[in-house]
């Protein structure tokens, strides 16, 4: 008999509001470890309350997902993507131009198209009432829909970004998926149909399942 | 004799105005060049025109830099900088927990610092005058504070993010950079600290010269 490898830990959240379920970034990682068959456990924080001082040593922000491999632990979900491709070639190719076109991508959803994203996001979910809120939002928008664009552009006549299926599109499907409370991705139909086909993998559901199935009931 | 490696080639800009001057970011790539000696072209676009069709299928969102290393092209400054830490060891541990410290802090340059410092930019550079800009810009700067004082604190008693430098610092202490014009770095003795350690390496400094040598002058 053979040594079961030691499950790994993902870090979630216990709880959080019905307008954050689903888009909370564990469920990445939980995709990813989904896509290749592999068990792990989460070890659940709650949102409610500051991550206690330790957790700060292996997430030095604070926030989910962290994650842990026996004894090796790392933080921030691109990194965490990018360890679990280089252990299976289902997630990313193992090397020359088309592991380097996913890692380009994979960049691209966090530093070319999330930040973009999270401005609409932050402006319409936490500042929506503001009387500035109009227009910073719209100040925004433009340079969002531009990033929309050019990935849009970019996946014309592609299933995926970088030739097959891989860590890139786990993270530029859950980014664009901070954009579910508007229309925005559906003005652009390659988008759209880009996202779905990614949300219809068995492995996003599965996903998506475990992380809801962590959710405690709302507090009283 | 042995055929010396072709030169890669970084694409930049041959001009922007002077707020803009050390922050485009090819001045990352070309920092990391400098660190292990390795010379390179640039490959210069104008930033007042847009960037050629032909350059989308090379960087999709037309931005740059770029990166060709032979008949490899990559984009996106994150994918760059792994890349070249791939291949030299003073950019990069080459593997275990040195490693993925490194690149957990890669990524957390870009996607739990940046676009938290972007946002503080785009109000001050871009839009200034808007009536709406102090309170937005207020809004933003509790969390653009609150990232900088857990970079801060993980600095504590360290010179470098992830114990030797690596590709990490290169990617932080640029994006610190972006709060220049402000001083709100300087509200972090650790941060401005760690700032200065790597604003004085050689390595900066020539990367530093090698994109202000590539500025034509201001047009008449």
């Amino acid at each position: 008999m053979t040594e079961a490898a030691p499950r790994p830990v993902v870090t979630a959240f216990d709880w959080v509001p019905e307008f954050a379920r689903g888009l909370v970034r564990d469920l990445r990682i939980r995709w990813a470890l989904e896509e290749i068959g592999r068990e792990y456990d989460s070890e659940l924080f709650s949102a409610r309350a500051p991550r206690p001082d330790s957790y700060l040593s292996w997430q030095p922000f604070g926030q989910v997902p962290a994650f842990a491999d026996g004894d090796l632990k790392l933080f921030e979900t691109g990194a965490i993507l990018l360890y679990l491709g280089e252990q299976d070639e289902r997630l990313l190719p193992p090397d020359g131009p088309a592991r380097w076109a996913a890692i380009s991508w994979l960049f691209a959803a966090f530093s070319s198209v999330e930040g973009y994203v999270q401005r609409i996001t932050s402006y319409d979910l936490f500042h929506k009432d503001k009387p500035w809120q109009p227009e910073a939002r719209e100040a925004s928008l433009g340079i969002c829909k531009d990033k929309l664009k050019r990935v849009a552009d970019a996946l014309e006549g592609k299933d995926w970004l970088a030739g097959q299926f891989s860590i890139a599109d786990i993270a530029m499907i859950t980014v664009l998926n901070n954009l579910r409370h508007t229309d925005l991705v559906a003005e652009y139909p390659t988008l759209a149909e880009y996202k779905a086909r990614g949300e219809t993998r068995p492995a996003y559901k599965r996903a998506l399942d475990a992380q809801y199935a962590d959710f405690t009931p709302e507090p009283a």
